[in-house]
């Protein structure tokens, strides 16, 4: 990330100039304001704005249970009992609004979550800036040769200096004819709506994203998930720090409930219990398939006599 | 539920008549299309019109993931792996509408689901009709006392019988006043629009609802749940059984994933292994507070000894 | 409205307390946060939270249309464009959260408006007041005679009384039933889930409502127009005043391009440039049905001879 | 568009069978489904399926206003109610689904419009055809002097043949490093996620498509405007053909209340009011801007005095 001498700046005289406000305020997300924290080669999430902090959780639940509610329940378990629950409404009461730069291929995924709002940078109207996501040696991985859809062991020697090479050599050369089209020296220059179309998927695009905190935490689950896609997961990442130190309560139960908690079918239920009653279940007799198998093993293990400790 | 000859009549009328169509059929679909069916005293569910069946998630999940698809996986292994890994948006591609009859407070519940398209029937431009939902004595709860917002135990005898009267005579005596309030007979006449004001919220009103099958696993899952009301349950549960008809392999999906799966949370997967590894855990030693831990039990039970069938 | 004293006290008390933030302000609607607005007999509006400005709104565009903006265009030129050509993303940077107080029968049109958050007081879970709406005798209407869903003269004398009388006899009794049914006094009393259907559309209901400026502008340009049953008028034009101190540009260009502004169909245009063109166009040449022609000359008047003044 | 000879006996196959149902069927509609209708050069939409009809709107809007609407008004009147006074739900009862190919940086724009149904081809998990969009000369157009997200004039002789062939080589070395990368000849292959890329906004990709009718009409209002980009307003301008055969009478309210209307803020109703009354307004009197005044000027014309024809 490289920030201009201005922009830091205009960061610096932002966070200068406290006023005062009756709002609920969250002094983590204070902390963050308009800071820029880097993400990959030359992306960054800042925080611009925020509504809201734990307390509105629990103060619009309250509103929802009326009074009862105050007497029976601290914030912490209140909160617990609504994630706990898929009682969404309460935490879509906060809200965030970030600043993001980021590559074009991980906007593209980015914005298939529709609940949100935004304003990116407009390549029709402005001119995009020369700078392109080239993945560091120790994010150039091979394609899986189990999961089409992932990543296998690092490219190597003159194999990865190959990929390192095309990428910024076309990028680079991508962006030369982007600037040869636009051109209005001594001709008229391509339209700017037409001379993007040269770009690659790795430029670099911005763009302001606000969302309230129940789409986010399903946001961050998705996508800070380990089958999440590297460069797209470093950004979740980055965003559930910030989150942990805006609303520490309702992060807490995100974390136990979504990110580390499981989902079980009704058949892995069984499954389960057959063995809590001392049961051998292999694949075959579990009813289910040799993929859902191989998934529920990665979180349960292979079933262990208790008595002796042997793995059958 | 009372339909007049004409509305059988209509009703015979549009399955009489089958159009030839290209488009996907769903032939389990077609049998309910324009049918009653009964729910409550007065109310209805009929499938208006549908778009789409399983084939449609499968070719939509084809279309993202390309060739290699085709070949892998059956339609059902397909199926049940986009349930179980939350990949929502080929079920999106599944459409249905539905003509719904049901009391004004069901409709208060049902309406707070709002991705679906809605026509209700508009009571500030038409009249509302003199049906009302009466519950029958088989359900007729009391408050529960463990669970404010739950039933308890059935009310009996007299005090159930004051209820029934207390709602029969409301509702009735209230109907008789809008319509005293609604009369140009010998006056002007309220408008309709604040009339209506005076009927209770077990009036029946009545509406399209047009959803697509991601959103209505959505509602169906918290609907249909043993924990939702009785009377949107009943509606939630005829729906079901629609689904089945329609869309036999995403049904099926859901009922193993989402309708008899289980959601535990981090600290609930290191409960159950530490018990599978021969542990006993006690609430104390679950690191769980006494609601969680109670929840957990009703799915889980209690620890038994596997050796000698104890339960501690 | 009726405030309790400690209801009273607690607004004092959040209005007492200014924290720092680095937030954007807007002052105009920190002097609203909290206070009551009151509305209809016993219904408020209060403002709980607000996220952004104006200037919030050119700086989200500003990322879209890069540095050019900047020099060209100040803020309220900038906002005035974006409303004019509908570029509604920019809108959705602000936010503000509601505490609204409102009889059932206007919630039921409220929540028609499906993009924005909600939580409403439960009646499965509390216990709703003593608290209906009564109007005024001034907004005491007779059914419209033209329009199926608008109001006429006002009622008057025996006929009004009776209405009244029927409105607050029927909210008491069914109050009093309500009580009953719930009592645990000497039997098990109903649950609440049931109770509540026995009381009536006018009861009062709250709710926390929160939504982005864009889709609270679609609201208002709805709900605060001639059209709109007075009941709701009247909370969203509170609601306008609200605004107005919140983001005065923004709500500027609303009330010029949208309250006050006009749609006209193809058909439409061509008749006021013949008539511009000193045409004299009748319903008969203008291509309009009746209904349409009757709408066209609410707004835009019979033809007048300019010369003479005469109409024909 | 260059359907393969397979893809090509697929649409035929699915267009030979036609199955009876119950639905409603839209004849002008069955004439489209399947078949591919080519946009640009490489790029295409087809039905794949749809539900509803101009039945289906007037249906769901008599549900809503009751019996009273259907001696009153025949369809297209109603329709034609419904659209002038923006009551916009019943026309969400009619949906359709389309099979899109597109370029990356039309589907970028695409994708704003939310409200929408999307699965799209996944450079993640497939690899992309070598198929890039390469504007006709008669497309190729300089960048707006007055407009900063317009096109001006055509690009000539030697400044377009520069444009062309950069266009050309810059996406046909892109490819073939995208395969050099991806091969797994000698070496491991890049990850697909990463290898995809390299590749410019040019290339195309495709999606199922799934949308109300609503929706539909707003996205085809902003995208078939003469302001928006070419490349995506020939893809809004062949759907639009495809929608007036699916529902005629909604889509004629639809072009004369839309796409031929016009919007006029309060200022200008005012200035159009004056002028009606004989006076001569000016930008200056008018207490427009600038650019409002010319926006305005471009639709109503300078004033003319009707009695000599003279225009001051």
């Amino acid at each position: 990330m490289t920030l201009t001498p201005e922009q830091l700046a205009e960061i610096a005289d932002a966070r200068a100039h406290a006023r005062p406000t009756l709002r609920a305020t969250a002094p983590g997300m204070e902390a963050h304001l308009y800071t820029a924290h880097p993400v990959l080669d030359h992306g960054l999430v800042r925080v611009i704005d925020y509504m809201g902090d734990d307390a509105a959780i629990t103060q619009a639940a309250r509103v929802s249970y009326g009074r009862g509610t105050k007497a029976v329940q601290n914030d912490e378990g209140l909160i617990r009992y609504l994630m706990r629950h898929w009682h969404s409404t309460p935490f879509e009461m906060c809200e965030v609004k970030f600043h993001v730069k980021l590559p074009v291929f991980v906007a593209r995924q980015w914005i298939r979550h529709r609940t949100a709002n935004v304003n990116e940078y407009s390549a029709r109207y402005s001119i995009l800036d020369r700078e392109f996501y080239i993945p560091a040696p120790e994010n150039l991985a091979a394609q899986s040769t189990v999961n089409n859809q992932g990543r296998g062991d690092l490219l190597q020697g003159d194999e990865a200096q190959r990929v390192l090479d095309m990428l910024r050599d076309d990028a680079m050369r991508s962006y030369d004819h982007y600037e040869a089209m636009l051109s209005q020296d001594g001709q008229q220059g391509l339209a700017r709506e037409l001379a993007r179309m040269n770009l690659p998927a790795n430029v670099y695009t911005q763009w302001y994203w606000k969302v309230d905190l129940h789409n986010l935490f399903h946001f961050l689950r998705l996508r800070a998930d380990a089958h999440a896609q590297y460069e797209i997961r470093v950004y979740a990442e980055t965003m559930c720090q910030i989150v942990k130190d805006w609303v520490p309560l309702a992060y807490g139960a995100f974390q136990d409930y979504r990110l580390g908690g499981a989902t079980l079918s009704g058949r892995a239920v069984k499954v389960l219990k057959r063995r809590l009653a001392g049961e051998v279940v292999t694949q075959e007799s579990s009813g289910m398939s040799k993929g859902e198998w191989r998934e529920f093993v990665e979180v349960w293990g292979e079933w262990k006599n208790i008595s002796d400790g042997s793995t059958r």
